[in-house]
Order: structure tokens, then C-alpha cells, then sequence
């Protein structure tokens, strides 16, 4: 198992958004509107490995426009109903010229798994899928939603 | 105690809505407006028993059409507003003529208790009441709205 | 400490709402609405308790209509912006020819004592403050927000 | 560590908002409303410290008007969207003729560092970074949003 993240190691962090950057819950309203909790320490680290100049995207599953209005607040890239994220992800890096061996990604559940094994840096959360724990180099200490982002900050290595 | 669950033995799952897909709070607003909290996990291991044919509906109490919101978006049937729940899936079954004996209940509060004692399958969250826990003959080890759905759909044989 | 509560010794059952019914928590939108989260535990714990002719009204101190808006849903009674809860509290007894002796009192924090010192049946949540907990004779092993009512339900004997 | 909080002591209690009177969670919309998460009883316990004259003030550097709307349904001051919090607390303390050394502040990550080091009462709820935990002399038993504020009350001695 790998340890240490270093910031000239990385070209790109991937976020799935839900059960990442929130602990995998919905608000659900009578009229179909939802809402979902984000944690305001992932928004501080997203902004601090911004200025750090190290590129992030939110890659997610969701029909959802939740995704999108967090992304622009944290001034970084989404893309939303992705059906396939494995193959969207291969298509963004190789249009962008990263390397998926110096791609990190977050993930959660089942359907991050095949995207997190082509990955150089596959993170999980705490409480993710046992599918997912099984295929990740990096476990963070800490539950969906509770500042996984911010905990992962913490281990990057900026010089 | 049975233990296994196996898709062929299965003619319908019915989920009870709050305190199974919800941790059993209700948001209220000043008009009067509601929402509840959903899980997305739940979401992706219904989906995932749709695309495996499994037939799935939501039975409900509550008068309000969170449910129906609900099961719009994860394309499955609700029953909401319902008085007598053993009556009603009694109704429903004979007409979709499905077997009692093969129908799956997952119900988490006194007024689930009679319909439960009627399936074959009486599923039961980790936090249900203790009056359902002991018609339970399944309990899936996770609190309502914390993924009990997910949890279940790793425990069914889908051979 | 008086441990049986007897359908037949209470005349009124008084619920404090904030951190009874609800966690204490309130949700704050941007333009100053206000949301709480409610459990549905709860409100089939007052119904039940209404069809065994038990007289339950909300007590609250807040300004805010959400208490009014539950109270109306559950069919109960809901007085709201209370400044001295104890006040009020004898007033509507004495209209009502309720004796304070045969009332139930659930309160959390400190705008609570006053009124709980001076009824038969003080009762408070787990995590009630320590200056109502000293005051109450009946502690109920929940939290607020967590199913009090229906855990004070169980406790009660009807006949 | 000094232990006592004397009221005499103190000219001003500042309050970082997002991480301090709430969880640190925010609820985003798909229109890109937001809410966050409060408690009843630290509102008790502003109202019971604003009745003993006590000068409080939020601090937050988050766009949203959130913490505005609270502040005024609280009765007290809020200076937000702040991009320096030292700078703005000295020019604020500064002002008003407030001796730093008589300030108390409350903060939960690692914008609210430089600020707390320059007070006589640097404060932190128990889940606060650990950058920050460094610098509190007082750390409060009590989660972010579960009640700092009103835990903090009953550490003050008002005589």
C-alpha cells in the first residue's frame, strides 16, 4: 500500500459527489425537489488544493444538478450523469493529456469501482463499499460527508 | 432462521417508506411542507433489482407524496395513504397473483406488524421496533435510511 | 421515582417541542425560513395516544409557526411563543379544571423547570440539560428527536 | 490553560459560524439555495448572555447571508464574507475601543487560526482541526453545532 501523496505526483483528483463530498443521503421534497449536505471543510481544502494549482472534478452518476451548483461555488469542474465513469473518465484525461497512472479518484460504491481500478491513486472513504475498499489504495479515516476532502488535504504532500 | 434469500424464491419486494428508506424523521417546514431524507445507496441497489426483474413496490402510511416522488424517480410502484396494509397487499397480491409466501416485507413500526406476519420473507432494520423485530425473521444489521435496501440486495442470491 | 405512568392519573400530557419533538436543531435558509426535523415515531405515538382519549398539547417558547404547522397534521393542540411556560401553563390547566398534579410534563432546557417543578409528571429526554434532568422524576432512555413520545408511549398503561 | 471565564473579564465574544454554531454542514439546492443547520439552545444561550450584557459578535467568512438572518433573529451582530478575520477583529476591536486580550473567540478551522492567536480567550469546540486545537487555551466538550455556545454559557461566571 502506497502512503504518501505528492503533489508533483498528481495530475488530476476525481471526486464522485455522493457519499464523498456528502454522506450518501438525499433530501427528498413533495414537488421532486432534493438537496443533499455538503461539509464546509471539503470547500476549504477544494479551495486550498485550488490555489495550490492542482486540478479537481466532481465525476458523477446523478441526474441531479446538486453537483454542478456545489462545483461552481468551489469554482471546479463537474460532470453529472455520467452512465459509465470509467470510460468518461479515460476520454476527459486523454483530451486533457493526464495520466491516469497520476490520477487520484474517490470513490464510494459499486459504480466507481471499474474507474477506480485503471486509477493510479483509488481513495475511499471510511464507510464505503466493501466492493470498494477491496480495489482502493488509500483509505481515508473518515465517513462521507464528514470532510473526507479535508482529510485527504491533510495527507497531500504540497512540495 | 432462514438465511438465504434467493431471487427465484421471490415474487415481490414491499418496502415500508419511513424508517426503511428514511431514518424515520420528517423535515417541517412553517407551510406546512415536508421532505425526508433518502439514501442514495438504496437508490442504486433498486435500480439494480429492477434491471434483475426483481418486482419492487413501496407501501406506505403517510398521506404525503414524498413516496410517490420517491418511487417515480427509481421507477418503481408506491401504495401511499394506506390504512390497513395487511388488507391492501392481501388486494394487491391476488390481483398481480403473487404468492404470499414469496412476497419480501421490510417494515420498521406497529402498523407494519400484521402485513408482516402474513409474507414469507419479514425483514426487519437493525432499529425497528422491538414489536417488529419479533415477527422479523430477517434483520439487516443498518438503522432505516442508513442503506437497509443496500444491505439487503447484497445479501440476495441472484442465481 | 415514581415509575408507572397510568393512563388513568394523567389528565394532560404537556410536550415541549424543540429538543423533545425535534433535536433542537434548526435548519436556516438564506431568506430566514426556518425548517426542524420531526419524528414520525413520534406522530404515531400522539395518534395512538389520541384515539385512547389522552389530552396532549405542544408547549413551546419559539415564535416561529412549525410547532403550530406539526401540532395541526397530529390533531393536538399547539400554544407557541410562550415566554413563561409555568404562567401558561396553570392558566390553561385552571380553564381546562385540569389538576397539575395529574400532568405530564416533557421539557429539555432551562425555560422548561419552572413549569416541570410544579406538575406530578416531569419527565425529560436523555439528553435534556442538567438543570432539568435534576428536576424531572421520569427520564426517558432517547434523545430528542429520536422517538421520545413514542419510548413515553410504551411506558404508559392504558388500562 | 486558565480555567475561568469570568464575565468582568471580558469586552467581546466572537463566534465563528459555519464549524462553531453548526455542524460545519451546508444544504445545497439544485438552484443553488443553501441552508445550514443551527441549535435552539445556543440561541437560548446568546439570549441569556445578550440579558447580561454581554457584547457577541459572528465572524464568518462565507458568502451566504445565512449567518446574517441568524444573527438577527438572535439579536446580535454579524460581520460575514470576511476574507481576513485577524485583520477585521483588530480594526473591529479597535473601533469599539475592545482590548484583545479581553476578546473570546470561538473558531473550528484554519482561517480562524491567526485570530484566535492574537485574543486572551481562544476557544474551540472538541471536533476543531487539530491546527486549531492547537492554539484554543480552552476547548469546549461539545461538537461543532451540538451546542458550543450553550456549553460555553454555563462555563461563564457571571458575577
Amino acid at each position: 500500500m502506497k502512503k504518501a501523496i505528492r503533489k508533483k505526483d498528481i495530475d488530476l483528483m476525481v471526486y464522485d459527489f455522493d457519499g464523498v463530498l456528502t454522506d450518501n443521503k438525499v433530501l427528498v421534497f413533495e414537488d421532486g425537489k432534493e438537496a443533499v449536505v455538503c461539509n464546509r471543510s471539503d470547500g476549504l481544502a477544494i479551495r486550498k488544493m485550488r490555489e495550490n494549482k492542482i486540478q479537481q472534478i466532481f465525476l458523477s452518476a446523478e441526474k441531479s444538478g446538486i453537483v454542478a451548483v456545489r462545483a461552481k461555488k468551489l469554482k471546479i469542474k463537474a460532470i453529472h450523469n455520467v452512465r459509465d465513469k470509467k470510460t468518461t473518465l479515460i476520454a476527459y484525461c486523454k483530451e486533457k493529456k493526464y495520466d491516469l497512472k497520476k490520477v487520484l479518484y474517490v470513490g464510494n460504491d459499486s459504480n466507481d469501482r471499474e474507474a477506480m481500478k485503471i486509477v493510479g491513486y483509488p481513495v475511499a472513504p471510511r464507510d464505503a463499499h466493501k466492493s470498494i475498499k477491496e480495489v482502493a489504495k488509500f483509505i481515508i479515516n473518515v465517513d462521507g460527508g464528514q470532510g473526507v476532502i479535508r482529510a485527504l488535504y491533510d495527507r497531500i504532500i504540497l512540495k
